[in-house]
């Protein structure tokens, strides 16, 4: 066919081989990003020369490097988030723009099940006191008939709700972009108040940045509660959060998602609650599976077919 | 009905009111357990007085208290062992016994879930990585595509391996008492040394007391495997184990059971090693399961009848 196609992402393929041997068997020549991290404008701008398509990371990809790739005919983003590229430009120069909204989806549900059971079961505090000689039963909680109240619904809460489901916990749902009809797992509507006072579980999966959880929020949450966050850092009034925890309102959190990362804030000093760096879609799995969507979107949008 | 029933368990109806409310319903008078702990035989001798059946815990039921008990006819373990219990003097007495076999499947596997996920997503390290302010992404595994090895395969293991498998997991089993077609849900059936060289995470789910994992099983392992060992402590050679930590065999471990417990062995100083205090069981679901489930089995053996 001879198409061209650059790769920016510095870790391509590194997961595993399979989007490679997709272009490959599409007899597309691929040219891997050279520096092994992220590209610079002037390099990402050198990188695209001659080429028909990219398999995009977070490079810049303004305007100015758009209009310059003269054979740039698809940009196909592993990730979901495409705000390093200048949409009118390339809708002006007749690019076709794509993602991968489902890739990280499984990834962050099975992050915040492993999250959830690991504050229900004590994992953290045990192997803790374990690891000092302390030998220390406490009672936990498993997860059936356990009340989780997701504010926010989208692709990943649906798909960590149905994780939950499965071990008999019941779900409640606050998201402002739905209906009561939406909800076709026997989830319960609620609005918020009602689903801070009954959550034994609180888990965000909600967009944007303004704060959901506040001072009057942690007011209304059930005393005891277990906070989960994998959304978004600004979602969360941090102040607000510690105080909680000091007055016991919030029994354990997990925070991967922070306002300012790298994250080395206050929350440092609260042993009960689980911080992870923002690896909630850090699986080999995930990114196979968002590099072979990509390359996918890419073949498509170069109107190229593959196999029989 | 003027019953009477003794109840040794010093935890009894706490997680729970529920197995209390059953015996009251019933019209059974209740004796709680006088000194809230581990009843010796002669405070069990005393406290069976008059009793026409016991909600029982661990306490020496053997032949001498058994014979001095006159009215009692049935004896109902919270619990699965029944090892204190005299079970021939027991027949003899016409005193009829049960026990609660299904009622920790959930609690364990659940946990067991809990501690692969962990150990998957490295939820440990990166946390006390955090709580140093330390910001170090790492890639961790998703369950999909994991071969998972079963080394003995009841109602703990199923469970198990039932929810391993609908996170996208294969299931390999190797377990003497079961044939191949006892396998019905996809599990793949094979040998020993199969399995170990095929294991991205090795369980452990049989009984008895013999070594399992020694030496020569370590050695067949594929290298970078998880274990995770809830059932028996005797199942693995410990020293072959430090081996295989340290030569990498074994990337990370999971244990909540010991030979000898309390435990304060050599694990303590492995870091990869995540450590519980034989806590599967321990969730306050479990506990209202198996109280539950015995009051049924007390009123069943007393041929009593609730409800309409």
């Amino acid at each position: 066919m001879g198409y061209k196609v650059a790769v920016s992402v510095s870790s391509f393929a590194e997961a595993d081989p399979a989007p490679l041997n997709i272009l490959s068997q599409a007899d597309i020549e691929v040219v891997p990003n050279p520096h092994s991290r992220r590209l610079t404008k002037a390099e990402i701008m050198l990188h695209l020369e001659g080429c028909d398509g990219l398999i995009a990371g977070l490079e810049p990809l303004d305007c100015e490097v758009l209009t310059s790739s003269a054979n740039l005919k698809a940009i196909a983003r592993v990730g979901i988030g495409i705000d390093n590229v200048d949409l009118e430009a390339a809708e002006n120069l007749g690019i076709r723009v794509s993602n991968t909204p489902d890739g990280p989806t499984e990834a962050v549900a099975e992050m915040c099940l492993a999250a959830v059971l690991a504050l229900s079961r004590k994992l953290v505090d045990f192997s803790a006191t374990m690891h000092q000689g302390i030998w220390q039963k406490k009672m936990g909680n498993g997860l059936r008939g356990t009340a989780c109240f997701f504010i926010g619904y989208g692709r990943i809460g649906k798909s960590f709700a149905e994780l939950l489901r499965r071990l008999g916990a019941t779900i409640y749902v606050y998201d402002p972009a739905l209906i009561p009809a939406d909800l076709k797992h026997g989830e319960q509507w609620c609005d918020m108040a009602t689903g801070l006072g009954l959550a034994d579980v609180v888990t965000l999966h909600a967009s944007g940045n303004q704060v959901v959880l506040g001072t009057d929020q942690f007011d209304q949450l059930k005393p005891g509660a277990i906070l989960l966050n994998s959304a978004r850092g600004g979602l969360i009034d941090e102040p607000a959060l510690m105080k909680a925890l000091k007055n016991g309102t919030v029994d354990q959190a997990w925070i991967d998602t922070f306002e300012e990362e790298p994250y080395r804030g206050p929350l440092m000093h609260f042993s009960q609650v689980l911080l992870t760096p923002h690896v909630s879609t850090y699986t080999h799995q995930c990114r196979k599976s968002m590099e072979v969507a990509a390359v996918t979107n890419l073949l498509r949008d170069l109107d190229i077919k593959v196999g029989a």
